[in-house]
């Protein structure tokens, strides 16, 4: 088999067979194909597709190039949920205590941030002293102890997928159904979790810019899933403007402690809320949605959720004086406050806009050397639909250094206020399974 | 300016400009854009093309990539060839003496052969001494003095091209129109001649497999040239059968000959005669067509052609008592004669089947590195249109080893005799300027 066959095959809109998909994978993971076939393979895929059987042969072969989490020494349903990334998305922070202390059990292994979406490492890893890597041994006893684990990606896990999407980003073939759809869910079938919850996003913070892609990208990880034998659901949810009103890792860290103690933003409780009472219900331990709902309210309103929090964070090494006095964290020391420029209702508030400004105030990441600051980041006092009068502080800015005026620019530029009454996002759009 | 941008761009059918263009091409050259941002690049653009304007550019940009032949100090008119490739295709070893016995000028550089298609550099090193390197002063002499030289490209041309040719060959991107023709004329703008003369080929043995994508071709390189102020026209010409009777280096080397003393196939003296004619009207040394023929066929009957290809081989070293005498030319020792099954005419005569097979018989290269010998190859007793009888022989194999049966086989598959008469192949097409 020569790989250029393989690329011809590719770009005459050819299926591969297993065989073929193997031999991909196993070379270029072992280094007998180079980068520059690998890439020209990838840009033929983003012209001619793969079909969904293609998919599933794509996401197993890269799943089994690395090591497959065997949890199957945890107690228990094990759960996992992944989210295809925004701005302001601390859902995991909040969700995976929720759910552990209704009893599910649950191994969260996160990613970093990229460009300008955060990630749940970054996040972590702004609370002192909190270890976000643990051996498999001490994960599981942990987990059978206190039910949850919130750690980072090991680099045993999936290296196809961290060769692949390391080549995809500087090849321009990021934007692809089924390598995107790949790529989540081999690393979700070699995290060794018995279900899957996805929370797809589309709009402007999101890979996904439309309703309707989020929908088939949705439908492509379910099909996956299933094929591969994981009980796999999908909720599809809005990123036009941020999920709550912190942005950026300390902020969002303590935007999750407050929504963990019953004050969190709406549109966020709602999102963990509806997520959260999909994975008991995949976790057989209620069939009914309204009392899962209920029973995670109960979780939050009696302190649980709030205490497994402050156990994970305290049994990876963390220091649960901040958790417990979120005034200790560092943030910013320059805040500045953006006033509205006019009276009405707030239309706009662009989530990709303002991720990239967070990254650029040192929050994010433009390349992956790039050393963050956890403390800088935004709080919107308003969102979409919500009236503003002129000179209204439409957010804060939290800096460590004098913020440009090419900045207050952009942020002003991802603000639209119009005269006209503005209807408030429905957050979660549809829960496909 | 960043690569994956560009990428994304044209991924996007979005148009380069010159700064775009120039970058990426410097970037490549000087090894700062790696190979596989280039092959995902490749990839773009056989799916979403290049436009003219983009073609034209990229071209200049390859061919300013290295040293650009300065050939001033050549008296007169500069004349220039290229045939796209093809099986049995000699033209070059006896148009260039045509030409130039005309009194044009000719420095041809020339590459070697490559998968099922020769080169004419092969070819020239099949005569024993043959020098197929010369400094360029030595070229400029031997030009002024004898009107001729045939050379190789050197390493300085164009060394954009030969970067991307390579990766192309192992990347699944060869057959894309724009980067075929600014393949091509970025070596002939390189190579520093007044006039270009396209020889396009089309058929079972060609890159190009219709008439018309032969057509569109020459129209795009006609158009670059033009751009490039270079005189530029093309020649469409069939590429179904092999050209002439002779396959294989040393096999072809002596049909050179033979058709330079007058004695040639008809299609390769009719190819020849039409190419050359169209250059010395290119070269201003005749205003009407048919004067050019006439004056070409003298050249053959006075035997000036002839002469004027000997002292080229003896300018480059090369021992003429084998051009004088083709019997010293050493052939393969195992002959192997093919004969007709069945009586009828010849309808197929597979070129690409026969080059394949002249490269298993060690007469060709897989890869750049293989070693060839010259001395094997196939001479075709029969071409499409003739009548064979049951037994006749249809072409000899001249190997140096046992020939297997699986290459009997397959020489075959290449013939196909009907019982209708066939007509013969118009040669040339059309000439496009």
């Amino acid at each position: 088999m020569r790989m250029v066959d393989l690329i011809e095959l590719k770009k005459n809109h050819g299926e591969f067979n297993e065989k073929q998909i193997q031999f991909i994978i196993d070379g270029y993971v072992k280094g007998d194909i180079p980068d520059y076939q690998v890439s020209a393979l990838l840009m033929a895929i983003c012209f001619t597709g793969l079909t969904t059987q293609e998919t599933v042969l794509l996401t197993k072969a890269m799943a089994y190039s690395g090591e497959i989490m065997d949890f199957s020494q945890i107690d228990g349903v094990l759960v996992d949920k992944h989210s295809t990334g925004g701005v302001g998305d601390k859902t995991t922070l909040i969700i995976a205590p929720m759910v552990a202390a209704c009893g599910a059990k649950i191994v969260k292994m996160s990613g970093r941030g990229l460009g300008h979406t955060g990630g749940t490492l970054d996040k972590l890893e702004s609370i002192p002293g909190y270890c976000v890597f643990k051996k498999h041994k001490e994960i599981i006893d942990q987990v059978n102890e206190i039910g949850i684990a919130l750690i980072g990606q090991t680099d045993d896990l999936v290296p196809a997928d961290k060769k692949l999407y390391a080549l995809r980003d500087v090849t321009g073939t990021v934007s692809c159904m089924p390598l995107i759809a790949s790529s989540i869910m081999s690393k979700k079938i070699a995290s060794g979790a018995d279900t899957i919850l996805l929370d797809v996003k589309y709009g402007q913070g999101a890979f996904m810019k439309t309703r309707e892609e989020a929908i088939q990208l949705a439908n492509l990880m379910i099909e996956i899933g299933k094929r591969c034998q994981k009980d796999t659901c999908a909720i599809i949810s809005d990123m036009n403007q941020p999920l709550g009103k912190a942005i950026g890792n300390t902020l969002e860290v303590i935007e999750a402690i407050d929504t963990l103690r019953g004050n969190g933003p709406e549109d966020l409780e709602e999102l963990c809320l509806e997520i959260a009472s999909e994975m008991l219900l995949q976790a057989k331990l209620f069939t009914d949605k309204k009392k899962a709902v209920q029973a995670l309210k109960n979780v939050i309103d009696q302190g649980e959720a709030y205490k497994k929090f402050k156990q994970v964070v305290i049994a990876q090494g963390g220091d649960v004086s901040y958790i417990e006095n979120p005034r200790r964290f560092r943030r910013g020391s320059v805040m500045i406050k953006l006033a509205s420029k006019k009276a009405g209702y707030i239309k706009k508030l662009d989530a990709r806009i303002l991720g990239i400004v967070t990254m650029k105030l040192g929050g994010g990441r433009l390349t992956k050397e790039d050393v963050i600051d956890h403390s800088v980041g935004i709080i919107l006092n308003r969102k979409i639909g919500d009236h503003v009068q002129e000179d209204d502080i439409l957010m804060v800015i939290y800096a460590h250094k004098k913020v440009e005026e090419e900045i207050i620019t952009q942020l002003y530029q991802a603000i639209e206020i119009v005269e006209q009454k503005v209807e408030k996002p429905v957050y979660v759009e549809e829960i496909l399974k």
